[in-house]
């Protein structure tokens, strides 16, 4: 896709997503090694590009999902670099791993069972990490399974890195976050006693780097979201302006009704681009730095916007309308449209000309 | 991406698409083309394999909205189908439509008087389309645009079709589709009367067809959902099953406590796969035809659902949960999430494992 036949540009700031890591190892300290999160294409970025600029900046652990992630990180970055892989072993991609030396988060007896016999059967010691449940109930093993564990160790895993996952770290007055931590020192204590390999130990996301506490810390931390305060900015094309009479409506459903004689910009975005439908007449894009609010239904492809008070020049000077950017921050959009700045740029399409800025 | 290395399935029953536009073209009658619009890669479930599909069917129109989006349907098209694109002609992606016969639906005077200038410079009778506003305020020439057209023909232009969307035929009550439609027949009118060469109308997308008034019909309708109905399922895999005591709870924010001793599957599906986060402690998932419950927030690759009323033997032989299908509807999925199907699927991540059903 080139830029003309796009109807709305994404950028990405690669130097601010670098600087942004190397702020939160300034922050942690150099005991502590921060990861990058690089799950869903980099939280639909783009992992390769993003998994590249952040090893320029220093970078040597990584996390995805699913295996087939890690496997294009590893094909685009430099040996050296732990890819960790958190949905762990699905069955069958075992050869993924071996050959592309994923680590797998194992969470699941079955899981550990499973990879160790693998280990066993090739004669090898496996690379692996265990996560531990300690109050998310999502993924994990639980009290019960660390026992069983370290009660008939698997012989044939090198565990390098225990980790867990904060709840309720995006609100520091929690007291969940301090009961995870507990539980997860006491489980490591344990596993330390049982396992024959020493292991790292990891606890928090970007929201319990931002807890500001050392204590959660631990030896290494992954952020996701936290490397990409300001990096992200978002542009769409004005494909028409009109001006309309008092009383005319707008877009599916009629739900705006104009009450005085306006111009109205159609804009190149809509759901379809991931441009959230929650945002009709609530939202609002830029020209300028200033405003322009979202009239009527948003369209799959098409989101119209109030532009009454801009003249036909500044708007003929500005063809590209602000989506999410410095003036439209994407967590008050994400806000607005009812969601969060995560699932808004999950969801940002693939349909987008991208600008990848170093 | 391999079935082993997915979370997801989305599968696609080409036959029953074909069939629902089948069904369509005996609803509308012999008189009347049934088009299909694919843009946004047929709402993210892969316009390519869906033209094939539609075209063995006998549609011989297509819809996109963008230039891109037209020219990967003409390459894998046979010869001897009309594409047409939406957004008109982006400054300098004419080149696409010359080299790839597309037909641009042109909707502001501007659009219309560079086509037909490039007309002029080339001496080429170029192909197009006109986009008219009846009531969305969204694209289209008005009437004074049309005024205007009419008094000064665009000598270099071949327009062929003259469209125009309805704002609220999703509601059969609503006086407005019938406001359109009579505003829609005297523009043609006016049209019929100026242009040198005869065209054919449409008004009606899918809501149109399903308003069952043929009034609405014109020479060629453009249905988009409608195509789908039926023909969309999606399973996500079970990644672990755990068993929890009453007074725990689940996921980021702790937002649901269970109240007895419960069993929890976790399925390889988030928001980061289009999975709308505001499902949360709202929507459901079936295992075996019978419902399962989300709990607690949904994460970006994961989702948690309670299980307890599932014996463990049930859950082991259905190691797949149905996200959308015969007994998650897409509808009734999305009006849980406070959306519309549309958005929900073209939200659906390239993440999934596809599989095209002929």
């Amino acid at each position: 896709m080139t830029p003309q036949q796009a109807g709305a540009f994404l950028t990405v700031d690669l130097k601010k997503i670098a600087d942004n890591w190397k702020s939160l190892q300034f922050q942690v300290g150099d005991k502590t090694q921060v990861a990058a999160v690089l799950k869903t294409d980099a939280y639909g970025l783009g992992a390769v590009e993003i998994a590249k600029a952040l090893y320029q900046a220093g970078c040597r652990s990584f996390f995805t999902a699913y295996s087939f992630e890690a496997v294009e990180l590893r094909q685009n970055l430099p040996v050296g670099t732990q890819i960790y892989v958190l949905h762990g072993v699905l069955p069958q991609t075992e050869p993924d791993f071996l050959k592309y030396d994923l680590i797998p988060v194992l969470s699941t007896p079955r899981q550990v069972f499973d990879w160790n016999h693998l280990g066993h059967k090739e004669n090898m010691i496996l690379p692996a990490a265990l996560h531990i449940d300690t109050g998310m109930t999502r993924l994990g093993l639980n009290e019960k399974d660390v026992q069983a564990l370290c009660s008939k160790v698997p012989e044939y895993l090198n565990v390098s890195l225990v980790v867990s996952h904060l709840a309720c770290a995006d609100n520091p007055e929690n007291v969940k976050s301090e009961n995870q931590l507990n539980r997860f020192d006491s489980l490591c204590a344990k596993l330390r006693q049982a396992l024959p390999r020493p292991f790292k130990e990891s606890l928090s996301a970007s929201d319990g780097v931002h807890l500001n506490d050392p204590r959660y810390y631990k030896d290494l931390v992954r952020p996701g979201i936290a490397l990409y305060d300001g990096a992200i900015s978002l542009e769409a094309k004005v494909l028409q302006i009109q001006e309309v009479e008092a009383g005319r409506t707008v877009g599916y459903g009629a739900t705006y009704e104009f009450t005085r004689t306006s111009r109205v910009a159609t804009l190149a975005i809509g759901y379809g681009d991931g441009y959230p439908r929650s945002l009709a007449n609530k939202g609002y894009v830029c020209f300028n730095g200033r405003k322009a609010p979202v009239v009527g239904r948003i369209s799959m492809d098409l989101t119209t916007v109030d532009v009454t008070d801009f003249s036909l020049q500044e708007l003929q000077r500005t063809p590209m309308a602000e989506i999410i950017g410095a003036h439209c921050p994407i967590k008050e959009i994400a806000k607005l449209a009812g969601t969060i700045d995560y699932e808004l740029l999950t969801n940002l399409s693939k349909r987008f000309y991208r600008i990848y800025m170093d």
